[in-house]
C-alpha cells in the first residue's frame, strides 16, 4: 500500500470525526468546531500551486479545515517512479511545478473518486477539455452538501446559448459551484510573488449558515495568503466571462505588438476589448456587475497581464511577423496545445452570429476574421472604427 | 525680416478675411464657408506631434480651417541657425522630433502674441511649469471668442484645492477651454503608428451654433486622423485626473518591477491605482463620470501606456535595484528633469491630508510614503491591504 492511500485510510477517519463536529452549531467563523476538508482535482502547474496555496491555510487553521488536502493527479510515470509518489514522498510536483515546495500536508491522490470522498470543498483545476469526462465520473459519488470552486478559466458556448463552466458543474453534479480568476501568472504566485486574485461565489438557498457551511469568510480563509490577496464577490459571471474573452483581447494585442505598432497601440486594443467585454457580459449576462469587469483581480487586471505575454500573445505576434496562420503558429510555437483565444472567438463569433449581434462587438469580430478567414490584420484598426460606427 | 516674420505677415491677412466670413452664417459641419484658424503653444516632442496632427487636417479641410497653423517655439539655436527657420525651410523639428517630417502649412514661430493673433483655436502644449507664464503673457491679448485645448496633464494642487489646468486657463484668459489626453506616446504617433485619443470638451453658454462655434464635431475634424482615433466626450475633469494621477501609479508599478515581483504584481498596481482614480474623481470633481476612467483612451489605455514604460517607471525601478531616492534616481537617469508622479504624489498627499482622506487612498499614500519618507517598497502590499481594511 503506498504511503498516499495510507493517508487516505487516516483521512476517513478524521472525516468522520469531522462529519460528526459538523452537527453541531457554531456561530463565529474564528472558531467553528467543524472543520472542512478539501479536495483539489487537476495537478497541472496552476492546479498544483492552488492546491499549495489551500494546503498552506488548512495546516495553519485546524479550527476551520482539516489539515490534510487531496490533490488528484493524473498518474504518470517518471523515470519509472509514480509521479504521486514523487509528490509524497519529495513534496514537489517534478513534472509540471519543479523547483516548488509543497506543504507536507498536501495530499497526490491517483484516484479521483476517493479523493473528494468525504470532502466539504472540491476545487476543480484541470484543462477545460477534460472537465465533462471528470465530472462524469463524480456523478453520484459527490454528496448535495458540498460546495465548489472552478479555476478553470470561461464559459462553453452552444446552441442554446453561453454557459458558465460553473453552472455546468453545478448542473451535471447538483452542487454549488463558485469561480477563482485573477492575474495570477501560476509560476509567480508558485513562487510567492505577491498578486492578487478574485473568488467569486453566490451563496445558495439551501445556505446552512455560518460555520455550517461555505460562505465568503471561510472562502477568504481558504485562498488568502499574504502573497495571494482575495478579494471575495458574489458575481460568478463577470469573472467567468472576463476569464474566457481576455484571450481574444490578447490576440489583438499580439497582432498589433507583432506589426511593430507599439504600445500605444496595445493598450487601445485593451481599451476596446475591456469594452466588449462589458457589453458581452451585460448583454448575455444581466446580472453580472460592470464593477467587477474594471475593479476585480480577475476583470482589468487579468487582461492587462494576459495581454503582457502568454500563449495567445505569442501565438498572434508570430502569426504577424511570419504571415503563418494561427493553425501553424500554434503548432510552431506551442507543441500541438492550443492557444484558448483561438477557440473562444470562433465560439464568440458564432454565438454572435446566431444573435445577428457580430457588428456590436468589433474587435471579437476582427480578431476572428483574421484568424479564421484571412483578412489582413492591418485593417483592424478602420475594421473596429467602421463597426463602431454601425453599433453607434 | 525672417521667413517666419513673412509668414505671419501673410497670415494676418488671411485672418482678416477670415475674420469677415465668421460672420456669415452656416449650418452644416461639412460645408461652412468659415474656416477656423488654429494656433499651437509648445513644440516640445509631444507639441510639434500634435502640430503636425492639427496641420495635416487643417490642410486637408479647406471648408473647415484655415491650412496655416502657427506653433509657438521656444527659440533656441542649433549650430548657429535659429530653431524656427530651421522647422520652417526644412519642415522637421531637428531638436525635438527629428527624422519626423512636417507639414508644410505648419509654421513655426517664435512670437508667443504673434501666434494667436486672428486665431479662434488654441492648443495649450506646453511643460506644466511655463503654463503661468505663457497664459501671463497671453492676458489681454486673446480675445473672448477662442476656445482653446490644453494637452498638458492634470492638475495643480493649492490650498483651495485641486484645480483642473483646463479651469486654470479658463479663469486666467477668459476663455473656454478642454482638454486632450490619451494612450499617447509621442514617438508613436509622430511615426503615424495607429493610437487613439480622447478629447474632452464642455460647450460652453455663449455656443454660437454650428459653424459658427468649436463643438464635437469640429474637434473630432481637427485632431482625427486615419492613425490616431478621436473620441470626444465632456468629461473634461475625468481625463484631467487620469492624466495626472496615472503617474503616480506608474511609480508603484516600478517598485515592484524593479523588485523583480514579476506581471501579476504590476497588473495587481494597475487594478488598484484605476480603483483609486476613480474614487479621487467622484470625491473632488463628482461631475466627472466613472466610465470616462475606465472605457476611455485617456483613462485606463493611458494608465496602461504609462505603466509599461515612460519615466516614472524607470525612476522607480532604479529607485527599487538601486536602493536610492527618488531624487537621486531622477538625477542619475533624467538629466535633472523630474518625474511627474514624483511632484504629483506629494501634492496629492497633502491634499488628501488637508481632507483628512490620506486613508481612503493606500496605494497613492504608499508611493508617497516610499518617495518621501523611506518607507520599505517591500512594505507596499501590506500598505495597500491595511489600508484598505481601514477603508472598509
Amino acid at each position: 500500500m503506498s504511503s498516499a492511500a495510507q493517508r487516505l485510510n487516516q483521512t476517513s477517519q478524521i472525516l468522520d470525526n469531522s462529519n460528526l463536529r459538523r452537527s453541531q452549531s457554531s456561530t463565529s467563523l474564528k472558531a467553528v468546531d467543524h472543520p472542512f476538508k478539501v479536495a483539489v482535482i487537476g495537478s497541472g502547474n496552476w492546479g498544483t500551486t492552488i492546491a499549495k496555496v489551500v494546503a498552506e491555510n488548512t495546516g495553519l487553521n485546524p479550527q476551520l479545515f482539516i489539515s490534510r488536502v487531496d490533490m488528484w493527479v493524473f498518474e504518470e510515470k517518471i523515470e519509472g517512479r509514480n509521479l504521486t509518489e514523487i509528490i509524497n514522498t519529495e513534496h514537489e510536483n517534478v513534472k509540471y511545478l519543479p523547483g516548488i515546495k509543497l506543504p507536507e500536508n498536501l495530499v497526490a491522490n491517483p484516484n479521483l473518486v476517493d479523493t473528494v470522498k468525504g470532502c466539504d470543498i472540491i476545487i476543480f483545476n484541470i484543462p477545460h477539455q477534460f472537465l465533462s469526462r471528470i465530472v462524469n465520473n463524480l456523478k453520484g459519488v459527490v454528496e448535495p452538501h458540498v460546495r465548489a470552486i472552478s479555476c478553470l478559466k470561461g464559459f462553453e458556448v452552444g446552441k442554446k446559448g453561453v454557459q458558465l463552466l460553473s453552472s455546468y458543474v453545478t448542473e451535471e453534479l447538483g452542487i454549488q459551484c463558485g469561480a477563482l480568476s485573477g492575474a495570477n501568472l501560476a509560476p509567480e504566485v508558485a513562487k510567492e510573488h505577491w498578486s492578487e486574485t478574485t473568488v467569486a461565489y453566490h451563496i445558495p438557498k439551501d445556505y446552512r449558515g455560518e460555520g455550517k457551511d461555505v460562505d465568503h469568510k471561510l472562502l477568504k480563509a481558504l485562498f488568502h495568503r499574504p502573497y495571494f490577496h482575495v478579494n471575495v464577490i458574489e458575481d460568478v459571471a463577470g469573472i467567468s466571462i472576463a476569464g474566457a474573452l481576455k484571450n481574444v483581447v490578447a490576440l489583438g494585442c499580439g497582432f498589433v505588438e507583432g506589426l511593430g505598432w507599439g504600445n500605444n497601440a496595445a493598450a487601445a486594443i485593451q481599451r476596446v476589448g475591456l469594452g466588449e467585454i462589458i457589453k458581452f457580459g451585460q448583454m448575455f449576462f444581466p446580472e453580472s456587475r460592470v464593477q467587477t469587469y474594471y475593479q476585480e483581480s480577475a476583470g482589468v487586471a487579468d487582461l492587462i497581464t494576459t495581454c503582457s505575454g502568454g500563449r495567445n500573445v505569442r501565438v498572434a505576434k508570430f502569426m504577424a511577423k511570419s504571415g503563418k496562420s494561427a493553425l501553424e503558429a500554434e503548432k510552431e510555437l506551442l507543441n500541438g496545445q492550443s492557444a484558448q483565444g483561438i477557440i473562444t472567438c470562433k465560439e464568440v463569433h458564432e454565438w454572435l452570429e446566431t444573435c445577428e449581434m457580430t457588428h456590436e462587438f468589433p474587435l471579437f469580430e476582427a480578431v476572428y476574421q483574421i484568424v479564421y478567414n484571412n483578412v489582413p490584420m492591418q485593417n483592424l484598426p478602420d475594421m473596429i472604427e467602421e463597426l463602431e460606427c454601425i453599433a453607434d
